[in-house]
């Protein structure tokens, strides 16, 4: 299966939570598996939306219970390691889409990117080309050019390799 | 969906081999998500089982790249944390089957049992009781035994913690 | 005994090298920790230069062994978690400095910022304020500058915390 | 310098703080750097001790904040990872001494083991060695023996490697 992990914050705005339960419907009804981290804000949105796409959710928490996870999560790995769970999301899809987001989302992109995962991203950071030494944040507009993007993405392969 | 966490190393004997994918078979019949560390050896055999018994499989694993978990994982965690993915293995289940097993299920098994996780052990270390401090390992002399404690501890909670 | 936590790529240009171990060279004067993430480059030039300046220096491996740290390193903190070990870099300044840097740098940031520590930029990533949420990469022009706001802002104490 | 790592429980009997003070202080007058988990019982013992000894000691802290550390710690290092630490404290000695010690000490034995850095162990767990494949706990029966073996066993080099 396809796994494709989202990215994004735990506080977004209205308009982050309808794309991610956009972009979470689109990953499910397309069967793959949805990876985040697992929480609330974007996390829950995208899980509801993977759920009623028909997909499976996977939650990488960063406590130590899976009762933590949000209840749209399937299935919850609770690595106990606060933080450092980011990496272990940035690091578990084929592609990654990254939604809004703050600080937490911004280590993710940057531990996808420097593990050779492609990134689309929907209304996130935008980072200075210059120090990205030829990877790139692929950017989207809409839920359905985030998916058809980071699945065309997922396919293709590793981009670059650190 | 209840996870069960299962231990075992990657190089086991062979009747080790047999056991974990008859305890994989049980749990995937029994509906479970089994999570381990998705390489080789107790790992396989448990994925192997669970698939035949239509179970769904995660594997949570040291390297950085999905490509290294073995053919039977649906779910692929990359950790890129090395032995550290042992906490997220050990932290992951509702109960725990440990089989046979080396210094790694020595660590999974410890860092299962501080966290409250339950462990039905199969084969596995005999740990003094007077440094337990009240959790022990619950004692399994067949994959049926130890699922069916498996399950009956996950369904019943932690026991302890830390 | 302050502890700065330095970040910056293993392939810096020349001009970051000479930044680094000045920076190196002041903590070091100054009777600071510098903590790293202690392989080469930006690394090792604030190692070198703190040594000269007669302070300690530690740094926080991405491997299994002691001996991949460069000969500047006092400590060395083995974590064989990879990546992932850029959080703890991060967490353990009581404030950083940023020189230059590539996508390991950008994730030593934004964890950095994310749990509270201020962090000083020397030629480093510009960050979208309107993303910040209210915290911020004090800017400076020069190894001095850079290190006498660190100092000042390691005695300050957390700014924020999330 | 050579690094030690000390393993040992926060709720030690008082004759384990008494060994594992002594301990610290050899180990500090040696010239070591003291390695451990950075809070209480037996990991304060043996930093109390170390300082003493005029040695230096470093505490791997669960916690994400340095301000946790005991206040024998000179320098603190916070991953914010929990138990995950464990495997950082393990990791980082050229030789390890174990100090009694429940579930927390058994997972830094095993952690120790499994990446070949020799264990010292005083009064710590048994563990069965038809399972231990060749590798040992060396036993000690006081303070001055385990300091003794442990700084021969750090000079040796790994034993055995994973």
């Amino acid at each position: 299966m396809v796994q494709i992990a989202v990215f994004g914050a735990s506080n977004p705005s209205r308009n982050e939570i309808d794309l991610a339960e956009k972009v979470g419907y689109l990953l499910g009804k397309a069967g793959c598996v949805v990876i985040c981290g697992g929480l609330g804000g974007v996390m829950e949105a995208v899980c509801r939306g993977a759920k009623r796409g028909g997909g499976l959710t996977v939650g990488v928490l960063p406590g130590r219970f899976r009762r933590e996870a949000n209840r749209y999560v399937d299935v919850a790995v609770a690595t106990g390691m606060g933080e450092a769970r980011n990496v272990v999301v940035a690091f578990s899809g084929d592609a990654a889409i990254a939604i809004g987001g703050g600080l937490g989302t911004l280590t993710e992109i940057g531990h996808a990117l420097r593990n050779g995962i492609p990134v689309v991203g929907l209304r996130t950071w935008e980072l200075e080309e210059r120090r990205l030494m030829g990877v790139k944040i692929h950017r989207a507009d809409s839920a359905e050019e985030a998916v058809r993007k980071a699945l065309l993405l997922a396919e293709r392969g590793e981009e670059a390799q650190v």
